[in-house]
């Protein structure tokens, strides 16, 4: 990241080259497949407001599928471009199903579908292989667009399931810092794309069209960012793969989660959908848990929880998206106990 | 660059906001003189769009005055979003004049006007002061937007000329890192935008409204560039403000510029209006000048230079945004000679 690569400069666009033909394998496909990785400047929300606003075309509609915050910023999104949709809304704890995906799909006459892949907001890994498949064979036009942000790298998503487009960014499972974020395509799929975008910048398709002309972004990119994510691929694959990187979360976020579970802290997402990443607790309801200072309590000792961004009730999160091991969340169990013992609430609650 | 601090976090909203005053200050305004500064996460064109996007109504109309592949964008990103806009175009090697623009404005009932402070396609400066406040004095109720990406920091730049929005980015003549924008804006202007923009991302002023009432972005932002730019504004102050940015690049830009121009290169752009930055040259007609190979042969040496972005014939560009010296610039003409020697192209040309 200290290395200022001009954009045009062989290096980087070499190191460009690899970071797109990296993140398709990732995704089990290449190039040669049928797949085309487009990387986008700014935020993932940027990349999946690109992606509805390239991939829907004015006369079409998509189907909005949702189960949580970053589900209905997509109805925003659409609202805001005039991208034609309709939604189906499941509870924030809950994943989505295939049957009831099934009944509207064939109630609507939707020519695109959209939905997340793991919902950070509660921390709920939705069935995407199932729903995917299922889409493709009962509805073999229908377009299926991905949001994996929090879950390319350590949930499986394969292209070759019947994913047209799928987002995720530089700085979630794969490791890399922020400042960008890609979009995975059916080279098919991005073809029909032409004409269709809102927007000049978000326009994927035409910055497809000027990497694969020129090997260049159309504007100014964030070098250091995409050498730092050149960089976390090395490490990715240096560790194993999706199937290690799965691995090291699921060996250390569960635990912790369980052991808080033990001190009576009150799982609000059912095992059976619940993430390894991200973990949804119910702020605990004793008079002396304040949440604020309980935050500032785990802060001071290195530890950076979020708040909850559910509809319904207060709650709390804790991710383990990161470079983190399970000897970082034995250390978190502790300063759990340290700041309730500092707050006065003993433990277990109840 | 290298401590990854949360987007939530203390020190990390310190910074955000530090890089907020430090930015008004640059222009010579404050928030308690009725001035924001708005970061956008993504390319200087991204917030180019955002700010076309966020200030035209849908009942407005905005004239777009051109004179350069920078302005000729802006009709681009109108023409994508819908958004209605009259031009005025001038030639690339000529500066935006007040006669011709107060002419257009009379005749045209636009709501805003939107030009290039400096454009970087042939390296004009345009009489940015003097435009301003002739639009001012005589369209009262005329909204004013400037791009001046590669001006902001080098070229003066005073919003109480009368400019509502200004955009720049991170990485030019601050000297930062590529991976945000930002736009600096009039208060008053800023709160007649709300419920303007056609993208969610893109939208000005749900970004300040978020920014002002949490201190966050609203989606995650770069928290790398932001911190190296924080640093950036400490080196552009340490350095002696843009008085002493200026005279660096006045010191180090126009020498070389007129030793090539001894060796026969000659100018594309007239000396009124030639910017200190970038200095564009006609590529010499010499058969054996082939501008690859000087390329080439230049970047051997450690000078990477421009192609042209002229819409009328070849040229090639320097530029000395960034941390440059007039010792480089010395040794980028001796490199010049040596070039043109392993070309077997003869100096002076003529
Ligand atoms: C599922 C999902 N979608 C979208 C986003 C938005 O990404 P960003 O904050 O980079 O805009 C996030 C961020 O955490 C996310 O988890
Ligand atoms: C005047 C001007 N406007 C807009 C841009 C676009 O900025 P970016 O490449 O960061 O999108 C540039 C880039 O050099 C510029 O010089």
């Amino acid at each position: 990241m200290l290395v200022d690569y001009g954009s045009r400069d062989k290096l980087f666009l070499d190191a460009v080259l690899e970071v797109r033909e990296g993140l398709l394998q990732v995704a089990g496909v290449s190039k040669e497949k049928g797949y085309e990785c487009v990387l986008m400047q700014g935020s993932g929300t940027a990349a999946v407001e690109a992606m509805l606003g390239t991939a829907v075309p004015k006369d079409g509609k998509v189907l909005l599928v949702i189960n949580g915050a970053y589900g209905h910023r997509q109805t925003a999104i659409c609202k805001y471009a005039g991208i034609p949709y309709e939604t189906l809304v499941f509870e924030d704890s809950e994943p989505i199903t295939v049957d009831r995906v099934r009944q509207t799909l064939r109630a609507s006459r939707c020519s695109h579908v959209s939905l997340v892949h793991h919902e950070t907001t509660a921390g709920v890994i939705n069935p995407l292989e199932e729903l995917v498949k299922m889409m493709k064979a009962e509805f073999p036009d229908l377009k299926v667009l991905v949001d994996s942000m929090s879950g390319f790298g350590a949930y499986e998503l394969d292209m070759t399931w019947g994913i047209d487009f799928a987002v995720s960014s530089a700085n979630k499972c794969i490791e890399g810092v922020p400042g960008f974020a890609y979009v995975l395509c059916a080279t098919d799929a991005l073809k029909q794309t032409q004409g269709n975008a809102r927007s000049l910048t978000m326009d994927i398709f035409d910055q497809w069209a000027n990497m694969e002309s020129t090997g260049q972004f159309r504007y100014t990119p964030p070098t250091h960012a995409i050498l730092a994510f050149k960089q976390a691929l090395v490490e990715f694959h240096a560790e194993g793969g999706m199937d290690a990187r799965k691995a090291r979360y699921r060996a250390t976020g569960p635990k912790p989660a369980r052991e808080m579970q033990k001190m009576g802290f009150e799982f609000y997402v059912p095992e059976a959908c619940r993430s390894y990443c991200i973990c949804t607790f119910k702020t605990p309801e004793h008079p002396k848990f304040h949440f604020q200072t309980f935050y500032n309590l785990l802060a001071e000792q290195g530890f950076v929880i979020y708040p909850g961004k559910l509809s319904k009730g207060n709650s709390f999160r804790i991710g383990i998206i990161g470079r983190l091991f399970p000897k970082d969340c034995e250390l978190l169990c502790l300063s759990v106990r340290k700041a309730c013992e500092a707050l006065q609430v003993p433990l277990p609650l109840r």
